[in-house]
């Protein structure tokens, strides 16, 4: 008998090593099944799980009545339903000084599907790509699958996660085919100025590369800046924006997401990208067609209330955030969420008794205090945390009252 | 100003172009406005355009049901939901000598996702893929985007559109990973019999190879034979199954598929491939989590009633088929359809006078006749023609009858 000829593609073992779910699944199996008291799910970015963060009744019934239609039960249109993209170009166009048509929009299974497939288009041979350190590990992922060569510039803290943009400069080369901005931020919870992301136009046309934006955070915000999204600089360099109705609208499972095309100047159909995007859209699977049907609805009538409901929560909750935090002497808060649904905190282990690392706190506070929080190292920074806050507030008191209490446990006696 | 950096994957422009809704839009755009007569669709692959082919009122039920239990509004588990795995594995292990485990079974968006995961798991470095001709274009699509290279077997008609199982052996080598069989077939309309899908299960084992058994038409059959799933073969070799609510539940935009593992005897842990498919699954987008969270209902407790009435109206309109093109002397049907929502026929361009292949057969009816029919080619098969046939039996019967006016209109005068 002949040995078995097939082998697997090796990398796809690894890459998703770093997958938040993957290394939240390793902590929380660290919970003692004998505590009674309630996890709590700081580490998870997925706000359904809280009754407060329910969706909106229109945007369920929307769903329900298109299904119901039975228009919706066909494929999709490999580039989307046309009034769907015809809902999202308008509901982007708004924040814009210009119109994008339903022609620049194509409709994905969740940002997930539109990461896949723009950095599948963008990976030709040679080619590097600047992620955002601290970032969103499966950018990192999706490019290993694709070899696409990642290069990482860092978030400054100390300037309110601004991008260093020096470093950007520095790192990029004649192969570098895009830099990716995520605002508002995951992790770090900030909010990009219409300043800086007049620089970071600026600096990728000095580089030749293009912008890519996800605003899947897009309108969270909290503090005093406004979301500006960087389509607003369409005109400088060619942006793609990625959105989905996952976190605004609370249903991440809806696998419902998008991208649109910024590009005024009509570079990126210059450039044959625009044929390759097609082309890629053509063969990949599509989202459901049904829940396409209802986003006119979803995005053109969701009731204003909806929106400032969830603000107001989030707000309280970050305020809770940081006050909690700056009682603990082990852990600093640089810079203040204004934006998406995370808190960036850093670690120092050293005023630790037997605490080496980040993920070694996470999974001894998992243990010890059913506390699950995201350790930095998943978005690339070590001995920093990742604490997400779209959760009930008596949930967010209680885990950060349990983390104070770890935390003192294990200081460092003098 | 610096040159723009990016350019795009190029494969991926031209990978799909030979994807049945590229060509389908094509064929489609010839259609004379002006004429009152409905389109015929025997052109692209699904069947909820005809209310006829209504899903299930217990389907649609359990997806609203799940939608509006809020318990799954959130990401899914990169495997698929618990439940939902569980009663795939239950649905599928019905038909085999052995049962599946939930970890066995893994849901995706729809059965083109399963072909993207199992194609990328498999596209290491040299390898090659056997694809059946007459086949399903997006397994060569996908295969360009993973630069795995493909080699194509014969299905022979007169066999019944059996694989060519000699040619098989002399066109696998080293690098050959799988082989992949579709049944009940699309395009050919056959279903496989258990002794052929024996043969098929040897050969696989004796060069060493997997195979991938698409059984998106699975139970789709009104013919003599009964539809045997090629996992029962799971102990010779190894078997990735893929399925789909698709064609079944005639629900194609749903988007809910998965892909099985047959295989008893572990090999494909050993060999690693279980971790990539594992790896591959984290990392990229996953199906609908609320129509994942109706699976068990759908696939549990479809009353028979809804399969026999869609089975009696194939069956029906697959003899209409076969009566009226046997009337056309330029086609000839040599394979009556046993099973699937196809029928494969052969042209004779040379007995028409200013036809010149199938496309141009296929865009003349078009434009004529507004009866839309799908190339041979574009299934590997030059002068060849598939219909589809889940349309209005009305429809049916109409346009074959404008096909076969439209032919008698183009014959050769003698």
């Amino acid at each position: 008998m002949k040995k078995w000829g097939f082998q697997a593609n090796q990398k796809l073992s690894t890459a998703a090593d770093n997958i938040i779910e993957v290394v939240h699944s390793k902590i929380r199996n660290e919970i003692d099944e004998d505590d009674q008291r309630p996890i709590i799910p700081f580490g998870y970015g997925d706000p359904s799980f809280s009754p407060l963060f329910r969706t909106s009744q229109i945007a369920e019934d929307a769903v329900v009545e298109a299904l119901r239609s039975t228009k919706f039960n066909s494929y999709s249109p490999p580039l989307g339903v046309p009034h769907a993209r015809m809902g999202i170009a308008e509901y982007l166009s708004k924040d814009l000084p210009y119109k994008l048509s339903p022609d620049d929009v194509f409709v994905t299974s969740g940002a997930t599907q539109a990461i896949e497939i723009i950095l599948t288009v963008l990976a030709h041979p040679g080619a590097n790509i600047l992620l955002p350190r601290p970032g969103y590990s499966v950018y990192e992922a999706r490019a290993a699958c694709s070899n696409l060569e990642v290069r990482h510039f860092d978030l400054l803290p100390e300037k309110g996660w601004e991008a260093d943009l020096d470093a950007v400069e520095a790192i990029a080369d004649e192969n570098t085919v895009a830099m990716v901005i995520i605002n508002p931020g995951n992790p770090c919870g900030n909010v990009c100025s219409y300043q800086h992301l007049e620089k970071v136009a600026n600096t990728a046309r000095k580089l030749g590369i293009m912008v890519i934006s996800d605003e899947v955070f897009g309108h969270l915000t909290f503090g005093s800046k406004p979301f500006v999204p960087m389509g607003v600089f369409g005109s400088i360099v060619p942006v793609l924006t990625l959105g989905s109705l996952s976190k605004r609208w609370l249903v991440p499972g809806w696998r419902l997401g998008w991208f649109a095309v910024n590009d005024p100047s009509g570079i990126l159909k210059e450039t044959k990208v625009f044929d390759s995007i097609k082309g890629c859209l053509h063969v990949f699977s599509d989202p459901t067609t049904f829940v396409q049907g209802a986003i006119p609805y979803i995005l053109g009538k969701t009731n204003e209330d909806f929106y400032r409901n969830i603000i107001s929560v989030l707000k309280q909750n970050s305020e809770v955030c940081y006050n909690k935090i700056n009682e603990m002497p082990c852990i600093t808060y640089p810079h203040k969420s204004e934006g998406s649904l995370y808190a960036m905190v850093k670690l120092m282990p050293s005023l630790l008794e037997d605490i080496d690392d980040d993920m070694d706190f996470c999974l001894k506070l998992a243990k010890e205090e059913s506390v699950i929080v995201l350790p930095g190292t998943v978005t690339g920074m070590k001995n920093w945390l990742r604490i997400f806050f779209a959760i009930e507030p008596s949930f967010v008191e209680d885990g950060l009252e349990r983390m104070k209490s770890f935390c003192q446990r294990h200081a460092k006696r003098h």
